[in-house]
């Protein structure tokens, strides 16, 4: 690298969120300066980098405007202006991952295009222009049809049963996904930096709740057989190579009954499912983060111990000042991690904070992980 | 507790030092608002809290204003104005570590009046108020001056071989203790709340370079029999409990060769003999701290594996900004955590930054400790 880190480095990050406080804890420990830029004046970094700076992360000035003068910039969204990305990469600003990067997986069409150019499995898809479009789709009812553009946290994401929905579908340009009828949801977050060294975190398992189909907890490391993991680790680097990404992504895949694996989306930054990474692995997913960018050697992802990570989402029925209940119990219980986004208002489902549990013992783990899950409550 | 925290709490620090700004990494997951007091305008917590604030530590008016808006109060260094935080308490201000136990461990004098009425185990010693008086003296010579008041890392403390070292000895009130030839230096981190709970970490070993005779590193887990290592876990418990402390507590010991273990010195908070709690137990010092003071259940005090720590401090014959050598090289081995402090000017011997190696073999982890030391030089 260029520039004398340690002390003199400017990093900015590109929105200012719970993965961004998560990358600043861990950017303390390397005496970087950190500058955040986030459209909300009461965004989770603002009390803790050396400039925080209000602004939207669509708009090119104001990107451009932020990372002139820096030495290196990051992301923890995907959703910023990568004309200005890219105009500061032209003029010596380190952008990682890089703009070209960003821009690809902004669109899930271009996310789909890039599997099929290199032979990455994924399921069958076909792009639609328009509402109108679905119609004439040659994808089996039913499937998903996703935004092209903007989806977040599940959203711009919808399952279309029959012709009866299309009425009630996305307008505007989408994917047609045929539905996978995966057994689990499984992610592997890979790390390369600058020199080409890649590294991949042990495979983790998503447990869906069957009543409410969400997410309910991931658990790190998945006891599934060897050589699923090592396929999907596989799958992994080889993404990350494809892509010469430099910093962390999280991959995100299906597994199928009979053992496939279909790669579903990207995510090239910290992403929810290597929180546990924090408590659970010798490396942090943050960790990893910061060496890939710095182009230092990247470090062991092996894990410690069994570590299931909750997430704490504002209850529904609540919106205003969060209040959280049931923390001091949840301490109670052996190996459980808190992490509070400090975010000031909580609504229904926002992400407001996650819990990891630890065990050396899996069953307990999970023992304990569902405990944590009836005791913590955020309302307002 | 009275106030309803997680985002509401108003947690001051008094010094803005390293050890605040570990403390504030893991204040971050409480959504505590961190307040920070400090002499020095570039102090490592400055850009890292809600509010940070220039001032003396020792003047009354400053302590007190900077404390009366405030919810709780916590040190991070002893040398503080204690009148001013037991007039805050008066107030209602919680103050942890209490203003009665920073009064006595400020004074190195009660330190040992304490111990003796309390039967905990210390070496002999005098009081002598000025250097005129260590002639009269009762401690057979090669013995210890140790002023009473203001000694840090090391300073305030001499060794006096004969009288003729009587004229470089310190002038002013001082307690002359008995020269004990310790096997080695151990040290428990004990915490305790204000329900009564206590807790200790696993006792630690503090390794000696035989030629500068400095502490070179620390050690965890202790592999001294179980009989020494409960008898030291005792004594600290002894004395958490009599102090009725709130917070951590370091209690440092000697080690006799035959198996005697006295008392040397307590620090009431976070210290850097538990440093290595970070990546090395179940959790730091630091969580175990907030724990304590927010009067939350402790955490789990376990080893996850052998860690060793390694103070990184300013090469000798080096003054000014700070420069890295080596961190490059040493994160390329394996289980190596490189905390910096976010020092802009280094000093000979000021603490930059330390090191934790953590491994499952301690004589790996050993080699790999004398490897870090070889390879990071703070320099300017």
């Amino acid at each position: 690298m260029a520039k004398d880190f340690y002390g003199d480095l400017r990093l900015g990050i590109l929105g200012g969120g719970q993965l961004g406080r998560m990358l600043i804890q861990e950017a303390i420990n390397f005496n970087v300066n950190v500058h955040v830029l986030d459209p909300d004046p009461n965004a989770p970094c603002k009390k803790l980098c050396n400039q925080f700076e209000v602004g939207s992360l669509a708009d090119f000035d104001t990107v451009y405007n932020f990372g002139k003068d820096l030495d290196m910039l990051t992301i923890e969204i995907e959703k910023v202006n990568v004309d200005a990305l890219e105009a500061l990469e032209n003029e010596g600003v380190l952008v990682y991952p890089q703009s070209r990067v960003i821009r690809l997986i902004q669109d899930k069409g271009l996310q789909k295009q890039f599997f099929k150019q290199n032979d990455i499995p994924t399921s069958a898809f076909q792009f639609v222009s328009n509402k109108e479009g679905l119609a004439n789709c040659q994808i089996p009812l039913p499937f998903i049809q996703k935004l092209r553009k903007d989806g977040y946290d599940g959203k711009g994401v919808k399952r279309i049963n029959s012709p009866a929905d299309f009425e009630n579908a996305f307008e505007g340009p989408c994917i047609v996904e045929e539905l996978v009828p995966f057994e689990k949801e499984i992610a592997v977050m890979v790390a390369r930096n600058d020199k080409g060294e890649m590294m991949t975190f042990p495979m983790v398992e998503m447990e869906f709740n069957p009543q409410a189909n969400l997410v309910e907890f991931l658990i790190s490391p998945s006891t599934y057989s060897f050589d699923i993991q090592m396929k999907a680790e596989s799958i992994a680097m080889k993404i990350a190579n494809d892509l010469q990404i430099v910093g962390v992504l999280a991959v995100e895949m299906f597994l199928t009954a009979e053992g496939d694996i279909l790669v579903n989306e990207l995510a090239p930054r910290p992403h929810n499912s290597g929180h546990q990474t924090i408590e659970g692995n010798y490396t942090s997913q943050f960790g990893q983060h910061l060496r890939a960018i710095f182009n230092l050697p990247l470090g062991n992802t092996a894990s410690r111990a069994n570590a299931i990570m909750v997430n704490l989402l504002g209850e529904a029925g609540y919106e205003g000042l969060a209040k959280y209940e049931g923390i001091e119990e949840a301490l109670g219980i052996e190996g459980v991690y808190v992490h509070l986004y400090g975010k000031k208002y909580t609504k229904p489902f926002r992400k407001m904070g996650h819990v990891t549990i630890v065990n050396q013992d899996r069953a307990i783990a999970i023992e304990n992980a569902r405990k944590i899950q009836e005791l913590i409550r955020v309302i307002a």
